[in-house]
């Protein structure tokens, strides 16, 4: 039975980080819909949501039988609760990305309101996160999930200034204000997919070393 | 050992109702802070939130145990692996109340920009939303439960009412930018309290039917 249950696993692992691939895609694809301004790239998100849905359910499914067939204890257990958690944030990143894609399609058509290396810049730092978070996960290390979890607060930092910028640029130009708007939503996007990189993140620490670094930051 | 599970897992719902009546409490506050523009309510809500923190923490450490303890089968399986995800949607939820009562806050000795009804029947919705989906986990309450996914429609239709009444008026007048957009933020955060209650709902039907509903919408 312990080798099904090693099998399954690491089945289950391949599929988790297959998913992390798609959701790390759609976000890839979401930030060049939103700085290329490319509508046509945002539709590709929109488009590739319903796989990600569909595999999160699986993946959950997977879970389930797993801890009804195997009854696993200590590692393996906090091993598919941590899967678990991970596919749920994973989904959530990529309700996130096609959020990011519908304001993209917003405003591929209109002249950008933020210098868009600023935007850039953040978005780059986010898709950094993802990846480490996905590759913290795969490798059981617990260094690259702490380095994600200080990085949340520089991308915290930098949606704080674009919504300063943002939030004067509106005030001296009201004509700018639906811009303006959904420059910040997608802006607090990243910032929410960067949080759930962030979670990924303590949930590796969490499976790897049982410590809960949650809110204690 | 089935009489202990039963004991324990009686345990587990009381500890997460608990959790559910604090996450309420969050929320009803943060709505009182944010209509009635009471910043020692906000202080409150931002107060209360280490408490929510900790309880979660602690319930997920319980669900861990029972796993490990008795490695139940089937419905307890369900039940539990449900808990935990309804323990993070509540957790989430009490942060949506602090970012809420931050928003009271800084808009607290400032005129409202919205008629304060509007954002009380928005809250009221969102309120009732919270009590249901707790009330349909409590009592296995499908029916209960489909009737929060269904409200969930209207509040993102009065989110969006609200979205564009708000662009609205700071491009009438540019002075407003400012506090139209913390009522905005305040808004989306009271939407996504509904989308997190949404959760729990789906959740509910998943555990007493089996039916995935999510994605389904």
């Amino acid at each position: 039975m312990t080798k099904h249950l090693e099998r399954d696993l690491a089945h289950l692992k391949r599929e988790l980080l297959s998913l992390g691939a798609l959701v790390e895609e759609a976000t890839n694809k979401a930030i060049t819909a939103l700085v290329n301004r490319r509508a046509d790239v945002a539709d590709e998100v929109r488009n590739g949501d319903d796989l990600i849905d569909s595999r999160e359910l699986e993946i959950e499914e997977e879970c389930l039988k797993l801890l009804a067939l195997y009854q696993p204890m200590a590692t393996d257990l906090r091993f598919i609760v941590a899967v678990m958690k991970v596919n749920n944030d994973l989904e959530r990143m990529g309700d996130l990305a096609v959020n990011i894609a519908d304001r993209a399609f917003d405003m591929a058509m209109a002249q950008p309101v933020v210098p868009p290396g600023d935007l850039l810049t953040m978005a780059e730092r986010v898709r950094a996160m993802v990846r480490e978070s996905l590759d913290a996960l795969v490798n059981r290390d617990c260094e690259l999930a702490r380095k994600v979890v200080r990085d949340d607060e520089d991308v915290d930092d930098m949606h704080k200034r674009m919504f300063k910028f943002l939030e004067e640029l509106m005030m001296k130009d009201a004509s700018l204000v639906p811009l303006g708007v959904h420059t910040l939503s997608a802006s607090r996007h990243l910032e929410r997919i960067a949080d759930l990189a962030t979670n990924i993140a303590e949930d590796v620490v969490f499976m790897v070393e049982g410590e809960v670094i949650r809110h204690t930051r």
